[in-house]
């Protein structure tokens, strides 16, 4: 019976997930031609016919992690700093799906680090990230929700505060259960939002 | 000529600097026998004396890492909230040999994630250097310099912004200069020192 377009598919389809699976469980450390047959219960040598080697699998194992974070579902923005606070819900790791998410976004920053091109790219990635939340924080200036201020020194300062809460989350996820990532989110957005007083000139 | 017990010494040390540097440049995932071997122009014979396999290698990575970290010099810690601005500065990638640490830390949290021991044994070095932190909040809020509050809770805040921090001044080092993450340091640090206003009741 001839194969149809259909078949190659839904045989598409299964391999991204049993790389995702291998990714969310392993990390890239764990990522391997073998990891993946045996998720896929396949052979390895199914796989060199999508990877031909460990690099192919690497940057399409990069390619889905994008779009899977493209293409996730998101809060609805609202107005001013409940814009702000939308965006950043969205990058915490409060289900399933967003930790699995979150965990090989972590794990992969090895990778990245280690190549300079992928450096660069990750840059530009967070660079566009807090572009979006810039434009945010100015909107929420904008309508008296946060004080006057560098938009863009903010946006990196919620950045980083985001950032390092999703480290946290992954390897304490006791300690920091969803509600509590969120109650430290609203704190630091309330410390955000109060007017600084005028510096002490002494 | 028999070799001698400094000899001896004297080849550890050159080991541990090269596994050191390899996982400065390559991180955890380029860190093998052969990427230390070629560090120290020797052969990778020679190194299976050392590291029989590729996991007393990482193992023996991981021992290094923490050791150097915490030995490393660190700023006297003054009183109040200059001690915790002290510990924060302190963990921040501000010269190339806190670079090399946090990059390497940040390298070693893909393999971390993927071994539950690791990962437990990373939350709980987090929490310990959490508690630090949270010590020196209570003994900033006794002086007057930081607002009630809880203190585990400003120090798991403080905690998650100097990580996030560290991790996007790694990926954009010219975005993120000393000089920039000393002042977003000093904005987190002023927003939290600001006493919050009574909840309003609507």
């Amino acid at each position: 019976m001839a194969r149809t377009k259909g078949d190659h598919e839904a045989r598409r389809r299964d391999v991204s997930e049993a790389v995702w699976q291998v990714m969310a469980t392993r990390g890239f450390s764990g990522l391997t031609l073998r990891a993946v047959a045996d998720q896929l219960r396949a052979t390895t040598g199914l796989l060199t016919h999508y990877f031909p080697n460990k690099r192919a699998l690497v940057t399409y194992a990069l390619d889905l992690l994008e779009e899977r974070t493209a293409s996730r579902p998101r809060r609805p923005a609202g107005e001013g700093i409940e814009a702000l606070r939308a965006a950043l819900l969205d990058m915490l790791p409060l289900t399933e799906e967003t930790t699995s998410t979150n965990r090989i976004w972590v794990s992969s920053w090895d990778q990245a680090l280690s190549d300079p091109d992928l450096t660069d790219a990750y840059a530009r990635k967070y660079a566009q990230s807090r572009a979006t939340l810039r434009d945010r924080v100015a909107a929420a200036q904008e309508l008296g929700d946060l004080p006057p201020g560098d938009p863009e020194h903010i946006a990196a300062g919620v950045q980083s505060f985001v950032l390092g809460l999703v480290v946290q989350a992954l390897f304490a996820p006791s300690a920091f259960t969803p509600s509590r990532q969120i109650e430290l989110l609203e704190e630091h957005l309330a410390a955000i939002a109060v007017p600084r007083p005028l510096e002490d000139p002494h």
